[in-house]
């Protein structure tokens, strides 16, 4: 995206400007979260969907042990992409906020204010010296005062709220989807239809247990969602899971290739 | 605006002046500011209006979470305008520095006082080492002892009180149009009115809802101004908002998409 | 793997990324990784079975004392690759925090647990500036609740379970046997076998005494295979282990020549 | 003044020599001073006098808000040229220090004792590394045991005092009337007509209102010269400032346009 | 002194050796030293006598205010050359130094400990990172024990004793004239003669009240001579100081200009 | 052993991989091992025998004061090659540390435990930054339990058990002689012959004082052996020692002269 | 003694090996210590001797502020070579470390363990950070139990014990001088003349004053010997000062010229 030498005396510095306003190193985090394989979330009338893009690299990997959904409270869940150890300090940090929170004044984090936590310490670490960006960004959704709400925060630690949206690699074409199907009266079923479809859009050939899902609402709470029931999202959604192709066979260049993620 | 091989000799350490007395990463951050979308101040005789550009970069994203108009105090408000993340932390820091001054004196904070508070923080970061210089610049604006005031801190961290100003880009043309209509009885809504009309002066297809807009005055304090009357401001201003040009079909390289102001 | 002049830029500071999203010094601790003897880890229904090459360089060391396997506690255990003095500080870090665990709760340490907090300091390293990150990669497995897991954390800090897996050189040749031949219903027995049989596919001119062996059941905890033991399991691999051919007789240029694995 | 790119080598460091003796941070840093507006003081028989070039930018910039003259205490103000936010730091210092010294020993701080004060601490920041030098000057003057006295200091912290010095912008020309129209027994009103024909040396086109003028005396302390005494002055000084050439006129390359002060 | 580009490698760093040996930062101090306006000591039977060049750069300069010889102590003095802001700091030091002796042993430091106290100090500038050295020398010179003695400090933080020398500008020119000239028994009126006939070898336009000079003895302490006595020695040294060439009429590229002492 | 210009990237951080897994500043620290004299370390039935090459560069040099081996407790020695200043800080934490044991625990510290403490502490100092490695190696050895016991420490902080080895200067052919003679039952006689013998296979004009030799055993603990047996094991060795052969003659290039082993 | 390009890169930062296992910084150190006037010590029968090249560049410069033999202690004597300024601070550690151990054990500290402590603190500075090498070297000399014992310190931090040696400029004749005619039993006075005809061989045109020349025996202790002394060993050795030949004359480009030796 950006070419020749003249960046190099830019870039180095993690807390520097170059002459065009860029943070560098900003921007190279955002493109470690591209390398990723993609997570979204879905707003949907009746709570928050998660789905993610987590296949394993070999056969022999737990596809579990991958973790690009967690779980932060009760009724709060967060979905991940890009380096998956820089991932996994952020998750831990809203984690520790949720439970603080709720030790401090009895009652759940709000999904805003968690989120702005968690995006001031990425700021923290663009703007300070000695220190690299986070190149991970995460969608932390959930259910606040009954109401679903979602939303991202990036590798320059700005936070946002979104209907529906995309992390991590492919993210053109699968927000595309997401622009043209997503309504605001989906109802959770709906809501795994699209994310599915939504991340078919981007690569066809995965099956459902490629796919991490899980639903945030306000009578189960944070709830991993079972593979056959994600196959059912599969078939409702009209992709055919072509079972054969799978990790072992996949073209060893695929960006989106999960066990290679933080490379 | 500055050029050739020279100046990266000078320009990586954030503390460091070059032979013609410039400090580089203070224009470049400067540079960071023009990049975002522009936002502005107009004082008024009632009161202080703020006019931003608050546009979604997708229809998924909720616009009012681009959070450009801030509310710091009861009758005190600011406009950011450059780096999202870096603004954040400059307002978190002016509305905590506004709340610590209600409870050491029971009294609002003034506006000149506040403004000086934030633009010494942001001059330490331009000379310590280990740190970059913020990317934005705020507008912060109130009522004080009964009388607007509006004030402008820039990345250099240098005060400055205005009868109306912009920040961010476009500002050649939006303080073009600010300095020859601007007078100094202008009522609130006229102030409203100017200042879309200003913004419409550096680019013209926009909708209501496309702006933020925000008003403080001694009766009513802070107050944000709901979409009905900021279309009938564009009506008062003889703007002819395109609903058909959506942002998603505003051209992709626009500097002033407003989800990319941190870019 | 990455070539020209233009990395040279990113790769010197152990916390910053290059323009694609990389961080080079992570990149090249996984080639320190590499570089080193293999170990691998499979897990069976009865255990865990750790096989690591550890031949001496000369025939006066005490093959011994390279000591690639390691007893963490009553049950875990971990086997290393790569630079050994990095690995030895992981090591410790790792038995600290599992006899901390037993002092401060009274009962073990899980699996997945340690291996996390082995990946959060290994993480660190590579974020914060002032060091490099850690060259070594761990395999760490044991019972948990009566059931054999095991992780690996790689030096960027990303842990994940595996069924079977390997660290170090000759990963592709090793791992491609264990994915062939790996059963959910291995004995301990057939799981040593397979891990012979790995190695081997990668190198053929080795004896009994080149390898370390250990298990960790539910039964015995960690447990030392002697090499009589290992020598049966050459005997039902199929593996003539030729024993003129001993390390001395050894190519010069062998990348898994045990003694130099930190060079 | 240097040329060439053998500098380059020296200049990067805050705290290092060039081969030649210099310190090119703080050769850089006066640079910036001269970049400014000018501001001058005239030490008369009755007291002291301060007067600046403090136009505004924009017609819409509140000049007074530019604040180029501060009042210190009493009998103690200063003239500030240069980086703007880098002047404001120092003025607050000299502030507080003036306080507290009227605090702890219940009597003014002389002019001379506050000057070294300042100048020790612009010192510190021309030899410790980690931070650059003020990119600022200030004239600090005041009634002492009665006496006038009037002092510069400089960013390399060099305390002197003078009969009457500019600094900023222009020095050349302004000094020059100095030197040649001073005498000992200036009144108050002849040092300000003084200062106003200096300034006019350098720029003849500008208005009272362009102009920030106080004074110090032993009977009236610390006083803001109003407009119409300016008017007066420049009468009397025989200028006649072309009231059409407003701000908005003035060509942009100016390099006294207040308002750019600090670029 | 020293050209080319190798050097360029060594002198960056404040606390690094070239391959010949040689600290080159501590060599540029030294050249800062050499570029400003001549000091001298001279020893005579009677005390300690200084002589400095304090000529002002502009006639409404105060020459006082340059100030390049101080008092430290009843019987103890210190004359400066080189960066002006510099020697301040050093001075400062010897002087709380000298002062603090006082009150913790109730009696005057000797010259020797002193003038050591303050290398010391100086040479750890020269080692430790993080600042510079001090661009400036020191004559310090009293009355210990009944006898005088004095001494000099250089930016390498070296401390000797001198019968007679000089330290700034003009060096080699005057030190010969003091060694042919220097006696054991001059008198204390011979030695300020010596001393102004030694500079008169530089420069031989100047005035009286271009010269510093002050005495230390046992009968009057520290001693600041007044000009009519200054304008004695001119006459007894045979020097005609020629009064209209004052320093507004002096070459601009004149090296001993004092105002020009640390540019 | 290593070249071109590629590497000078990666070299010059102590904390740095270069990208094919090394850390240059761990090579380069063996690199000043390998220049300095050989000594060596042998297991024996009886104890274990330390020989290193210890000849003084002057003929009025105290060879005793090179200092190559050392006791650090009853049973407990060490030997030394490489930069001298380096070892003698790693000597002095070994034998605090066997030291404070003996106090904590009332017991002499483990050969092993002795060898890992040193070499954790070598490793942290190839991690951290702001330090180099130590450009030293050590052999400790000594009686555990009745049992002889022998390690190596290299720069890069691996840890090592050994029948017998050397450390510095000749390694690949004195290896070889230790690997073709040693065997499991030496009398302590015999391992001083051996370790003659072998030092004698890199450089054969040497005599008895020039080398050092100490034994430490169950009976006997550490001990020193004089020259006369020394000489008696030349004698069994068959080793002429070519008394005229001394150092002030011995060619000035050679690689093992023991004076110059830091340079 | 090093030339070419390529050592840039590893001797800019102090705690680095180049390629070739070396440490540049501590090369170049010592290239400090021989760029000085040469200091020697000789071991007699009856005690130490310390003679040292102390010549004045000026006449006026007190000679014995060159200071180039120190008392450390009633028994211990010092004598430097190189940067004035840093040996200056190593002979205060030693002093201070001297008296520290008479005030805690009440007896005078050995002349090996003085020795260690310096060297300990020598090498710290030459593997920390932030911190050059000292650019000096000791003998360090003394009664210790009744016997004379003689030290050297370098500046990597290297001690060895000596019957006689030099260091500073001329080394290598001066050393062969010592080599060729020392001898055990010699007595003091022929110490002395063993020492100054050494001296003599490196520079033939030098007088007693030119020399500092002190002792340490059981009986006196540290003693500085007197110049008619100096003059008696003169004529003793048979060497003819050529009074004339003094330290104005000498010709500039003397390495040894005393006052120079920091330089």
């Amino acid at each position: 995206m950006m070419g020749g030498n003249d960046q190099q005396a830019y870039d180095r510095g993690t807390s520097l400007f170059s002459p065009d306003g860029r943070i560098y190193q900003v921007e190279y985090a955002r493109e470690a979260v591209s390398r990723g394989a993609p997570s979204l979330g879905v707003r949907t009338a009746e709570g928050i969907v998660f789905v993610a893009m987590s296949r394993a690299s070999s056969t022999l990997m737990e596809a579990e042990s991958i973790e690009k959904l967690h779980k932060l409270d009760d009724h709060l869940g967060t979905a991940s992409a890009g380096h998956v150890a820089d991932a996994r300090q952020l998750i831990d940090l809203a984690r520790r906020q949720a439970q603080g929170n709720r030790l401090r004044y009895g009652e759940p984090i709000g999904v805003e204010t968690l989120t702005k936590f968690v995006t001031d310490h990425i700021q923290e670490n663009t703007q300070r010296g000695g220190t690299r960006p986070y190149g991970a960004a995460l969608l932390i959704g959930g259910i606040e005062n009954g109401e679903p709400r979602l939303f991202a925060a990036d590798p320059s630690g700005t936070p946002n709220e979104w209907k529906a949206t995309v992390i991590g690699g492919g993210r053109q074409d699968i927000q595309g989807v997401l622009e043209e199907e997503w309504e605001e009266d989906l109802s959770l079923d709906e809501g795994v239809e699209l994310g599915v479809r939504a991340l078919a859009a981007h690569e066809d050939e995965f099956v459902p247990a490629d796919l991490a899902v899980a639903t945030v609402t306000d009578d189960e709470g944070y709830r991993t969602v079972p593979e056959p029931e994600v196959t059912e999202a599969f078939e409702a959604a009209g992709i055919t899971g072509d079972e054969e192709d799978d990790a072992a066979d996949s073209d060893a260049a695929d960006e989106d290739d999960a066990a290679d993620d933080e490379e």
